[in-house]
C-alpha cells in the first residue's frame, strides 16, 4: 500500500491547508487479508468509543485503540461481494463507504471485456415539476450505430437514493452488459429517473400534504413528462407491450402502485424489497391495490409479469409477503420470489440479473 | 425542514437496522439565515471537540455543545457558491460535504431552461492498460439529432478525483450548455477521461517507478486508446486543429506535460492550477519543459491557446507564475490568468466558463 500512501503524498501536494492532513498518513484499511478477512483501522487518538457496522456483521462490532490512537478490528472472513460499512466515533457516524471483496472469478455485475452499452445523463423539462429534472439512461452495446427500436424498462432507485443509484451502487449497466454478451437478454433501453418530485430542500416538500403531492407528482412527471421525452430522444418502442416499470424500495412501492394503476402504460411490473405503505398510507393518498386489482381477469390479461422479491432478512419481508398474499386471494398470476439477504444492493443487484431476461422474452 | 424530516422518517422505515438512527433525529444543518449567514450543527453528545474547516472560512470554526449535546456554530455571511466543508469530531474528519448557497439570479452553474446536451459514460477497451475503462463524455443540445463534425476537449480532473469530477463538481455540462444558449461557444465534444493509469489498489500503483508508470500509462492510454475510441464512437473532427487538451491540478499538469510533448496530436493546451511537480519529478520521469519548448517558433506555430490559470490563494500559484516567466523568457506565446481563488472548483468552474469559449473561435 506505498502506492496509496503516495497518491496521499500527490493529493497533499495539491491540497489546500484547510484541508491537509495533519500528523500521520491515515491507516490502511480495509485491509483484506489472505484467509478473507477483513481489518478495519481508523486513527481516532481522542476517541472513547469506535464501533463498526456493516452489511458483513450481524451485529455492531467494537474496535481497539494501540498506543498510537488507532482503532482496529478484524471481522470475516467475508464473501465476495461489494458491501457498505460505517464507523462511529463516539456515537457519530461517518460517511458510509464501500468495501469490495473481489473473487476468484468475474461476478455478474464486474465489468467484463465484452460489448459495452453507455449510460447517459440527461436533462428534460417537466411541466408537472415546473423545472429540469435529470435522469440516466443506459443503451446497450451498439445502438449507437443500429435502427432498430427497443423495449424499455423505467426502473426507480429506494429512498435517499438518486437517478445515478442503479448505476453506481446497482452496476444495472454491467449486469445488463453481461446478460446480453451472455446470450441471456435481448437488448432494452432502462430509463433511471430522480424518485422524488420534490428534493428534500423544497417547500413543496413539506407540509400535510407532502407525501401524496410527492407520490402524484413523481406519476405525473413519469407518465406526462419523462415517457414522451425518451420517446422523442431514443429508438424505442412505444407501446404498452413493450414498456416494463420496477423499482427497489421506496422505488418497488412506486413501481407496483403505478404499474398496477397504468396497465394501460405498463405491460410488466416488478418490486425489489417495495415498500408499500409509502404508497399505501393515507399521507400517501392512500392506493388501495385491494380495489386496484379486483378485475382480476383484467389485470391478468394486461400484466405480462408481475414480479415481487423480497429477503427473508429484510424489515420488508412480512409486508411483501401480504402483499403477495392479497395477489394469491384475488386470482392474480405473479411471482413471488422469496430469497436470502436483507434490504441491500446485493440483493438488489442479483434481482435485476433475474428479472431483466423475464420481461421481454 | 419538517419535510427532511419526513425525508428521514421514510428512509427509516424502510432501512436495515444496522444503518437505522438511533435516538433523536438529525439536527437541522447546515441552515442558511436570511441574511446569508450559516448555522451549522451536528449531535454529538460523547465528543470533547468539534470543528468546522470550510472552503468559506479562512480558519476552522470551533462548535460549542447544547444541553441536548448538539454542537453548533454560525458563520458568514456566506455568498453565493458551491463550497465542501467538513466536520471534524474529536480529531476524526467526517466526509466532505457540498453547501450550496443559491443567489438571486442563476449562476453560470446553474441548470438553465435551455437546451441541454447529454453526459455518457462509456467503458473502452485499452491496450495501454489492458482493462476496461470508463470514460465521460459530453455531447451538445441536438447532437442526436444533427449530421455535424464537432471539435474535442479532453479534460482532466485533479489529485483523488476520477472521471466523474468534471461534471458532479465541476458542473461541465450546465457550463456548456449555458455557453451554447448564450451564443458564446461553439457546440463541442468534451472526454473527461480517468486520470489514474493504475488506481491505487493496484500493483503496479506501487513501487518506485509508480510516478512514472502512472505518467506514461495516462499518456498512452489517452493517445493510443481513448483518442481512436473517440474518433470511432463519436462524430468529431479528427485532426489536430480541433483537438485540445486541459486539466486541473494533476490533470492541469497532465495537460501540460502531453499537450506541449504532443502538439502533433493537440492544438489547444490549458492548465487550471496545475499541479507541475507531479510531472516534472525524477519520480515522474522528469519531464523537462524547458527543452520541450526551445523551439518557440514551432511550438508558436502550432500552439493556437496555451493558457495557464492559478489562484493566488493556491499554494500552487507560485510554481505556475514561475512555470510562466518560463513561458515568457522562452519566447512562447500563451496567457497567464492570475485570479482570485484557492485550491478549488469554485475557480475550476470559472476558469472552464472562461476558457470553453476560447479554444475553437
Amino acid at each position: 500500500m506505498r502506492a496509496f500512501r503516495l497518491t496521499v503524498v500527490i493529493a497533499m501536494l495539491v491540497a489546500q491547508p484547510v484541508f491537509a492532513q495533519r500528523g500521520a498518513p491515515a491507516p490502511r484499511s480495509p485491509e483484506i487479508l489472505p484467509d478473507g478477512r477483513v481489518t478495519f483501522r481508523i486513527a481516532a487518538p481522542n476517541a472513547t468509543d469506535v464501533r463498526l457496522t456493516g452489511e458483513f456483521l450481524k451485529a455492531p462490532e467494537t474496535l481497539h485503540k494501540d498506543a498510537k490512537g488507532v482503532w482496529s478490528a478484524t471481522v470475516g472472513p467475508v464473501s465476495p461481494e461489494i458491501y457498505f460499512y460505517q464507523f462511529a466515533v463516539d456515537g457519530v457516524a461517518m460517511a458510509r463507504t464501500k468495501l469490495d471483496v473481489s473473487g476468484p472469478s468475474p461476478r455478474f455485475y464486474d465489468v467484463r471485456p465484452v460489448a459495452h452499452g453507455a449510460v447517459e445523463q440527461r436533462w428534460y423539462d417537466s411541466k408537472t415539476i415546473q423545472g429540469v429534472r435529470r435522469a440516466f439512461v443506459y443503451t446497450p452495446p451498439n445502438y449507437a450505430r443500429s435502427s432498430e427500436r427497443y423495449p424499455v424498462l423505467y426502473l426507480f432507485h429506494g429512498a435517499g437514493g438518486d437517478e445515478s443509484g442503479w448505476s453506481e451502487n446497482g452496476r444495472a449497466n454491467v449486469i445488463l452488459d453481461n446478460l446480453i454478451a451472455d446470450g441471456k437478454l435481448k437488448p432494452l433501453v432502462v430509463v433511471m429517473p430522480y424518485g422524488y418530485a420534490y428534493p428534500p430542500t423544497s417547500p413543496l416538500a413539506d407540509g400535510p400534504d407532502a407525501m401524496k403531492r410527492q407520490r402524484d407528482g413523481f406519476s405525473r412527471d413519469l407518465i406526462d413528462d419523462l415517457i414522451p421525452f425518451v420517446q422523442a430522444n431514443y429508438r424505442v418502442h412505444a407501446d404498452r407491450e413493450h414498456r416494463a416499470i420496477a423499482g427497489l424500495s421506496l422505488g418497488g412501492g412506486q413501481a407496483l402502485g403505478i404499474g398496477l394503476s397504468h396497465t394501460d402504460v405498463f405491460s410488466r411490473v416488478a418490486g425489489f424489497s417495495a415498500a408499500l405503505g409509502a404508497v399505501t398510507s393515507p399521507q400517501a393518498g392512500g392506493l388501495d391495490f385491494k380495489s386496484l386489482i379486483a378485475d382480476s381477469k383484467k389485470m391478468n390479461d394486461r400484466l405480462k409479469l408481475l414480479w415481487v422479491g423480497c429477503g427473508t432478512e429484510d424489515t420488508l419481508f412480512n409486508s411483501n409477503k401480504e402483499f403477495a398474499q392479497l395477489l394469491e386471494s384475488s386470482g392474480i398470476k405473479h411471482t413471488f420470489r422469496v430469497s436470502d439477504g436483507a434490504h441491500t444492493w446485493q440483493v438488489w443487484r442479483r434481482y435485476l440479473n433475474e428479472v431483466a431476461p423475464l420481461l421481454f422474452q
